[in-house]
């Protein structure tokens, strides 16, 4: 295998190849925002600058389900249908949490979506590496930005793992899938129903087989447990659907629920209600980090830090006297 | 149920009460910590600071698992038992990721842990809601210093979910037990991958009843799964045992192991190597929420932000161009 040696553009040969739907460059710019050099930073920034007109026509979709429920099968599955069925072109991004300390995706997404990664209107990213979620979740939004700009109008960001990742993905997406397996232990464990209230579609996955009656047996149940939810600001209630990404069964009626969504949503003001709170929501994060970045770049402050730093090991400051110590230095004292 | 109202002291009431021990107080010093009001925050600041002396005289223990594992089954037979044989006095706190929307934690730690939470020996503290995994990650990490300096020598810090939030608990842990489930899908799922990385020991759980065969079976792939990782800084190659929570077995091995763990990891420096890493992210993160919190705390600097909002929404700015404009406003530009 060759090591990848990353070539450098200007922002503007990005932003115009990617107007052009160059996938390739597209695939380098989003390695470019992945970099965490500050030099690669400055370009990206500019590059979503330019693109930001050409964003915003996707329809953003969160997928999401513990670890064995089926996911890159039901992306597989739905991708293909999906595209078949709308004449979509689709991105699938993901955000893997778990892939922190090995770096870079334990499986890699193309070869878990084999046939989708074949299909000339797909384009899938496997998940940045990061050191914070936080981080992980800002470069797939700017991620989710250059693959509209490049033409994409449906674009799936899939979570690997359960928690925190899911509320970032809902705070990304207009519409939230929530996949389960039938029977895997307790029906309506607490970690479900934090995720569940999130969700404006609860699919189970696997319905086939001998699987099938269970499923059905789930659906049911879950149906139940979520009568016992508050409905969301748009009065939609999630309703629960059974599929069987194997025989590309009920994904029919999943399509039918999303477009009805999006339909009702739109009608009500509530699609662009939520993409608004999310442009104000990702402007603040914008703007936290690169107050931090200003000053932790900084080479006076960085010399305070690790001096500050040498301190606390050695037990002559805390971490609270330190903290308020460089502020004091480096900001005006409050009054 | 009568509506909580939060009686304010000063820090050096609650620092008084805690280092004698006062449970009713530190429950109180923690609520403080966990409130986002400023004044709240410029006391438990003070409250830390005062503390810090008394503070990293225990063992900390990271447990985790994926939801159905049994985590409060174990936690309750485990805590039981490391409270006969090691006198310790036992503190339990819990980040869930999961309970962001409903705010607070679904299922009350307290009953699911009956029987421990009335060990006199014991504190069960459930987990705190908050806006982002790593505001409830700093809240659990400045509760564990106040547990510490109430006498508390043994702290589990549980984590519901699974994900980023087992990073986060393995950065503020001396020991990492990674809880899993013989036979729940496949043995080696690419998120169990990433988190086994950070175990120091795996428990297979439930090895009871139908199950003990099926979890001897479990325990042997795991381990020929665990021969492909290398193995951490200290040489320590995670064993995988097993344990039944219902029949309370197992339970003397694991205490073995994490001893041995220990005793080596003292030896060899490395434990007080990880303590001092955590010290100083700790100090880092802290310094990066009060630079943030400065500027977001300053009036002007609020109705700053209030106007670029409407301009963005407005679409006269986008999110990068108001950020570099506000950094301009606030802070001296960089050459």
């Amino acid at each position: 295998m060759q090591t990848y040696k990353p070539q450098r553009f200007s922002a503007e040969q990005y932003a115009e190849a990617i107007l052009k739907e160059d996938r390739i460059m597209l695939a380098r710019a989003i390695t470019l925002i992945e970099s965490s050099l500050e030099k690669d930073q400055l370009i990206a920034e500019k590059l979503i600058e330019y693109l930001l007109p050409h964003t915003g026509n996707s329809l953003r979709i969160g997928i999401t389900g513990v670890p064995g429920v089926g996911k890159s099968s039901f992306i597989e599955s739905f991708g293909e249908y999906i595209i078949e069925q709308t004449q979509s072109k689709l991105a699938v991004l993901a955000i893997d949490p778990t892939s922190q300390k090995s770096r870079g995706s334990i499986l890699g997404d193309k070869t878990r979506m084999e046939k989708l990664s074949q299909n000339p209107q797909c384009f899938i990213r496997p998940s940045p590496a990061g050191n914070s979620l936080g981080g992980i979740a800002k470069k797939t939004r700017e991620s989710l930005l250059l693959c509209e700009a490049a033409g994409f109008n449906l674009i799936f960001i899939e979570t690997v793992g359960v928690g925190q990742s899911e509320v970032l993905v809902s705070e990304m997406t207009d519409f939230f899938l929530l996949l389960m397996l039938a029977g895997a232990g307790d029906e309506l464990q607490g970690i479900k129903k934090g995720i569940m209230e999130m969700a404006d579609l609860l699919v189970i996955t696997k319905a086939d087989g001998e699987n099938k009656l269970k499923s059905l047996e789930a659906k049911q149940n879950y149906q139940n447990a979520l009568h016992l939810f508050r409905a969301n600001e748009m009065d939609w209630h999630p309703p629960v659907t059974t599929c069987s990404a194997l025989y590309k069964e009920g994904l029919e009626n999943i399509l039918f629920l999303i477009k009805q969504y999006i339909k009702s949503s739109k009608e009500k003001g509530f699609f662009e209600k939520k993409r608004q709170k999310q442009q104000i929501d990702w402007f603040r994060q914008t703007l936290k980090e690169s107050l931090v970045d200003y000053f932790f770049r900084n080479e006076g402050f960085q010399k305070t830090i690790i001096e500050a730093e040498q301190s606390i090991l050695e037990q002559k400051k805390d971490a609270f006297g330190a903290v308020r110590e460089i502020l004091g230095k480096y900001l005006q004292t409050k009054d």
